[in-house]
């Protein structure tokens, strides 16, 4: 697990510089994890207690609804971080389930442990708000093109989040998590 | 001015507690700004330097598409903080637009200095990366309602967060927030 760990290092030092301490005391915190491809790892109306830190592989977030219809809210792959945030900040049961599309490893941190690290450590509190500010501009440009109606900038968007993507998973997952039928989705990659 | 300060005070204090000497530190990077009804504060294609906290009266961000059609991407009302985050994050040209919709007092941070006392004051880059969390939350259930094609829980969204909104605007506006014509609006409110 040595190799998840230097992956997690190159991951904070893009934002912050620790000292080997640092990184040590911060890596006590984390489980690492392994999982099969298929594995739900979270269902809906579970607990939330952790977030993972995507060192290898590829997963999906997503939720049913009435209709049985599946919607994709997030993929996560490599340098990704994954959880049902809305349950895990507000400690309600999930809504969302995660499951792998491919096996999977992860590093496993508590929400008590990033609010603990994030206390002890400016440096860690500083990497946090940082990646939370990312996440929050991608979810602007996801709004503003689903307001818009505009599915191929949607299109756009996802190749560039997720350049790797489009060879990874099949077509159906990417028209869901786009929010267009399979067929519009041929003509956007067309 | 010194009631706008408590007010911000207040906000501050919902999340950490602040010294007399650390609030005076802070207050000395804020910018006391009032505004009347219309005015617009952010042009599209500006360079975006500050954001506002918002002391008293309701603003909106918006953009308006290649067909003239506008949407809205958030009202922002008393207690809430506003910019175009995209634009002041990357420092990119704007391309939303803000203008008031009653007269307005706001509290102006630069993003040099929002930076520079998170930096400065572990405290205030906790509570910045709480608040942009919380924004980050909210945009997840906007993105799930808009692809679920859910109008009825984006309106009641709306009104959970923007409880004094519906008083306020125009119904034109809500219906541009929500993505839907003023038709289906009427259906939803009624």
């Amino acid at each position: 697990m040595t190799e998840a760990f230097s992956i997690l290092r190159a991951h904070l030092q893009e934002l912050i510089t620790l000292t080997d301490g640092e990184f040590e005391y911060l890596c006590s915190h984390f489980q690492p994890k392994k999982y099969k491809k298929h594995t739900i790892i979270l269902h809906p109306g579970d607990r939330v207690h952790n977030e993972y830190f995507v060192v290898k592989g590829l997963l999906k977030t997503f939720l049913t609804d009435e209709d049985g219809k599946e919607h994709i809210w997030q993929f996560a792959m490599e340098n990704w971080w994954v959880s049902d945030y809305q349950a895990l900040h507000h400690q309600t049961p999930a809504t969302f389930a995660i499951q792998c599309l491919e096996e999977v490893t992860l590093l496993q941190l508590s929400y008590s442990d990033r609010n603990k690290l994030c206390s002890e450590m400016h440096k860690f509190e500083h990497f946090s708000r940082m990646k939370v500010t990312s996440g929050f501009l991608n979810m602007q440009n996801r709004v503003m093109a689903l307001l818009k109606n505009d599915a191929q900038s949607r299109y756009q968007q996802l190749l560039q989040q997720y350049p790797t993507l489009i060879q990874r998973v099949p077509k159906a997952l990417i028209a869901s998590y786009i929010g267009v039928s399979r067929e519009t989705l041929s003509r956007l990659h067309s």
